[in-house]
């Protein structure tokens, strides 16, 4: 989106006048299709059928151009071959129009040069003139609030379907009006709006997620983007409908594509474009599922916007084998069951035909079946319980008077109650999705409903400590000490890798903890360094050539006295003169050695789409090996890096196992806080940066980077 | 199961004749519902009412005791209170019934001592006579072959169902009548038999299994098991099933559940009950699911008996956004991904309308639809292409004519076709339950598909690698130079774990390298035994009482010298003496240093289910951390043991990264058949054992074991 004030497209959605450039008799065609739905959905506003061959179209008035039109429309949809499209774009601005949908493709996505020339000059076309444009290449848009659509999906043929609050933003037309909008509706599901936006040249999925955050009847936006059109914008976005309590959920495609990362650190050949996608997604409370189904599925509970206060989950239920599952897949997904207070013991007790059981889950029994109320008052009852936080009723084959009774619990509770519901009813009009139209958050499979009591928790937590942030201030404060902007000339001005020295200047400008050292020039230099630390050191080449010193054989480690000092020194050059006969050499870095601790890594990493993001894992060689990473984007408050460190399976290493003392994880924290902020300072200049190792020793004994590399941007 | 013989099922699923104990008129009632049910379903044969206090029940002649039965029935159910049903058994064994099915609960489950006693009791005589139980506390069993069925269940009410080749067996009724089979139909899916056997008092969830992969209809057999009844029984089962090659699809329920396992090693430690099953499943060609859907839709596919050679996939679509989805999920789950012939791209150009691609997946446009031929013949000039194993349709809303074309194709083709259709069709009577009941497999979202074809293509080389086994002799051989079965002396008088040097001693009978070591009674002694090996040395306490010598400091490494080794001697009894004052003392063991290498970790635990497990991972104190372990039922041959070095996270370190040697991964095979060969003939004697570490030396200088420990099994 460039920036031209703010967007409203209220017009763009529920347009008073709609012109369709291309419309045709033939609902064979595209654009008599297009004209067909507009017509059939409902518009109840204008809508004047541009073509210069016909005088009347499918019964309406046709004109030649835009220019004859009685009026300017609101919004305009193009449908004529791709060459002419920017002439057609050109009289929409000479009209004053202010959106255009077009339909056609042959643009960027053929991947010729001629479409990728197209798309550009309708880049700057709107770029130059306030014309807003969805498309190339795109399916349109469903507005089922107003009762207007602009699109050819068979999906929306025959009578409308009734408006909900869930929006939909998809970049296909296959999966956002077919595989999500219409499996949802089905489903029994309603929905607000849906866009087709296909290629993004001006407006893009971000600027209708954000239209859906703010509009009054949508109350969840679901996202299946190819890829993030701009990480900042994202972020605004999932920081609005935080605000306005709203979940969004999201489908990433492009999980598995090939990162076109470049990898001069390690921590850039570990950090996969999809981590960084999953982390920004986490951090801003955004949910982010794998399938299309799942998409719905999550909002099918979200929508009744009732948040979970916590995993502590209770169950009833006629048939053992299903609520032996749902506990087992619960309890894979943080679920627990909790028993219930003795009042509620004693309630249940009243309430439940003889052989039900008061345990969590309730054995409701097949004597409940069919009776009036059992089952209304067992689950209000286990709702009321302060020891819950969601109830889910199970049912198989159901009476319709149980699901009701279920319904209307469901309808009323405070906390959220979501119905298991995997057979179905003697009554063949009671199905799921007439259960689900009534509402209430019906699921087919057990999976499906754990994996959503999840993530409306996780949700219900987000807001939770947004709002603890916003009474106590944020977490994420910038460190007093460090620079206002810190000592980058040493890497703005550098082509190549800085060296580990350089590096570490770098570092303790912000505060980090270094390991002292001294070049040596010479053997004898070499000598007098170590002796003045009065402790083991290690030497290790200092070459901009060589970023990586242990495959070069250029570092010896726990060297003690003066000839081992002596010898390591010329056994570094020689292994240089060998490894890189023309490397230019800086000298010999003679370091203390660090005493022993546990290793972990740090890193920064600068993604394409969210910026500078940072990286913890577990250090030495093991960190590309088993890729216990954890990331974030920068800057991050020091609870967050505590959280970063929790993720990582390696984490009973900081705690201490196995007798070893637990580890100064506040040191390790204040050292990844300050480098969040050198990599958010940083962002633009640093395209990569290693800590390998950071050596962090038992609890108050601080931290120490033992190792440590930049990578400058290109050109930064 | 007893051992009784042969057991043959086929009058216990098609009695001739069947008989209701406690048959009433009330269909509100269980005994009134089940015989209802066995005369809805259309059974052919006698059906004899059974009670009392009743000349005719349901318009059937009514018998007041089995005694009174013109003729002996096949198969007998039995709906009477839980304390008269043992009497009505005794009949049944007086009348030379072969088959009784219990309904009546209140049994084991009721979690009662009567309870558990009255089922005691029915156990006791089924072993003691030719009668067969399944139950109690059962739903009963559905037989679509014959048209027989004894249950409750209303998903068998109305007209009876078409059988088709899917088999059900599970331990609840819940589940395997609603969740599973009903929902199963619903989709279009043919089932021959189903039972619901509860308690299993007699028959169980393997013996109903065995007489599906037996069945001459049934080609898939889905299992819902909340526990597996006999190790070895279920793995002749799978060997069975694999013959015949009809998949066994599985769900075990709980997962998460808290192990009970006694940990006294590290190895007992890190492994979970449900990793065991895990491993167990995949050893005997088992396909293992998480939900109940994912059973049916595995069995959409594989019930087509077509395994995909492989995993290169191909797909055609007329919607990108579906395709980018089924690509990516499918790249997270090994599905490639490659490009045609020439050939095939020729044909396909004279094929396809003008802006298609032959590109993978294929493009057939929007131009194709409704089109007579082309997507047949596009999808088979794909299918015949021979760099593709599998093909997958794209559709989202579909035109008949399309999809007709899909089925001829995938109902002829050689290799598996599966349909995956997000959306619906514009006739209402073609739904995917209407394709799917064509016996094509019909996947309605993306994961499932792409999770089923991986399920397919697993089992087609899994039975690959059986019928290679067959031919060229199985890779399970026992090595010549091991015990016939041996020296367990010492463990299997044991009550505390052995020390170290028993433990390897044992190990070294089975030809497992261990370290060079003495036991020192002095610090003289230490230091003689020390100069003989003539390189650094570590020194260990030798103490039954203590097994984990690291958290006693009992443990001194890389000791070099008289005095050193003296005082390494003292300083391991002092720490003992202050750890564990009255610690039994062996003396101190004094062993050679292995040269450095990459620590693993091997280790044996006997599993409650299937006995002796073979388990290895990352060494040291890593595996506790990470958990980065793998599994195998023992014995196994040496190419499984390098598949398990390979499943592991950390297997990298193996083959050598970042410039170090590859390691010799040819002797820790090796370490690790003989380890599984010492597992398979300890069972019972051993119940843990752990080797940590054994170092794992550069290519062709070996491995060795440097730690290990004995756990015997209780009493063994």
């Amino acid at each position: 989106m460039s920036n031209r004030g703010l967007l409203d497209l209220s017009t763009f959605f529920a347009p008073a006048s709609v012109a369709l450039v291309g419309a045709t008799d033939d609902v064979g065609r595209f654009g008599g299709k297009c004209l067909q739905r507009i017509v059939g959905f409902g518009h109840r506003g204008s809508i004047y059928p541009i073509n210069p061959r016909l005088d009347v179209v499918q019964g309406l008035t046709c004109y030649p151009s835009l220019n004859a039109l009685p009026e300017t429309p609101d919004h305009v949809g193009i449908v004529v071959p791709a060459d002419k499209v920017l002439g057609i774009l050109k009289e929409c601005v000479a009209r004053g129009v202010r959106f255009a949908t077009v339909f056609t493709g042959g643009f960027a996505e053929a991947g010729t040069d001629a479409g990728r020339a197209m798309q550009a000059e309708i880049a700057a076309l709107t770029r130059a003139s306030g014309l807003r444009v969805m498309g190339p290449n795109c399916n349109g848009v469903i507005n089922f609030v107003d009762g207007f659509a602009m699109t050819t999906t068979g999906t929306i043929a025959g009578p409308r379907k009734p408006a909900g609050n869930i929006g939909i933003a998809s970049q296909s037309g296959g999966v956002g009006q077919v595989t999500v909008m219409w499996r949802a509706q089905e489903a029994g599901l309603g929905i607000s709006y849906e866009v087709s936006c296909g290629n993004s040249v001006d407006l893009d999925i971000i600027d209708f997620a954000s239209f859906m955050v703010d509009d009054k009847v949508t109350d969840v936006v679901l996202m299946v983007a190819e890829h993030i059109p701009d990480g900042d914008r994202f972020a605004a976005l999932a920081r609005r409908a935080a605000e306005r309590e709203k979940p969004l959920v999201i489908l990433k495609l492009g999980r598995t594509e090939a990162g076109g990362r470049a990898a001069a650190s390690h921590t850039g050949a570990v950090t996969g474009s999809d981590d960084v996608h999953d982390a920004a997604f986490r951090q801003f409370g955004v949910i982010r599922v794998e399938d299309c189904n799942e998409l719905y599925e999550m909002a099918s509970l979200l929508r009744t916007r009732r948040w979970p206060r916590g995993l502590r989950t209770a169950a009833t239920t006629i048939s053992g084998g299903n609520s032996v599952l749902l506990v087992d897949l619960g309890a894979g997904h943080g679920l627990t069951w909790p028993d219930y207070t003795d009042a509620t013991k004693t309630q249940l007790k009243e309430v439940l035909p003889k052989l039900g059981s008061t345990a969590n889950p309730t054995d409701v029994t097949n004597a409940a079946v069919g009776k009036p109320d059992i089952f209304r008052r067992c689950i209000e009852t286990i709702a009321a319980d302060d020891n819950v936080d969601v109830v889910v009723p199970i049912f198989t084959m159901a009476a319709k008077s149980d699901l009701d009774q279920a319904v209307a619990v469901a309808q009323s509770a405070d906390k959220p109650v979501a119905l298991l519901w995997t057979g179905g009813c003697a009554d063949p009009a009671v199905t799921p999705a007439s259960v689900t139209a009534q509402g209430v958050a019906v699921f087919r499979n057990t999976l499906a409903c754990v994996k959503a009591i999840r993530a409306a928790a996780n949700y219900g937590a987000f807001l939770e400590s947004r709002r603890a942030e916003q009474k106590h201030g944020s977490s994420i404060a910038r460190p007093q000490d460090i620079p206002a902007h810190g000592p980058f000339e040493a890497i703005a001005g550098a082509r190549k890798p800085l060296t580990e020295r350089a590096s570490k200047a770098i570092l303790a400008a912000y505060g980090l903890p270094v390991t002292q050292e001294s070049l040596a020039a010479t053997r004898d230099d070499a000598i007098r360094i170590a002796r003045e630390f009065a402790r083991p050191v290690a030497l290790k080449i200092e070459s901009p050539d060589i970023p990586h010193k242990t495959e070069a054989d250029a570092i010896r480690l726990s060297v003690v006295g003066d000839e081992a000092v002596g010898n390591a020194f010329d056994a570094v050059m020689e292994a240089v003169r060998r490894y890189k006969p023309h490397a230019q050499i800086g000298g010999v870095l003679v370091q203390e050695m660090t005493p022993p601790g546990q290793e972990m890594m740090l890193g920064i990493v600068a993604d394409p789409v969210f910026g500078p993001v940072i990286v913890a894992g577990l250090g030495g060689i093991h960190v590309e090996v088993l890729r216990d990473v954890s990331y974030r984007i920068a800057p991050i408050g020091h609870d967050d890096a505590g959280a970063m460190l929790q993720e990582l399976r390696a984490f009973p290493l900081l705690t201490g196992v196995r007798g070893r003392p637990p580890c100064d994880i506040e040191a390790l924290c204040d050292a990844i806080v300050r480098l969040s902020w050198l990599a958010y300072d940083g962002r633009g200049v640093i395209a990569e940066l290693d800590i390998n190792p950071i050596i962090v020793g038992p609890q108050g004994q601080g931290a120490c980077v033992a190792d440590a590399l930049i990578v400058p941007a290109q050109g930064g």
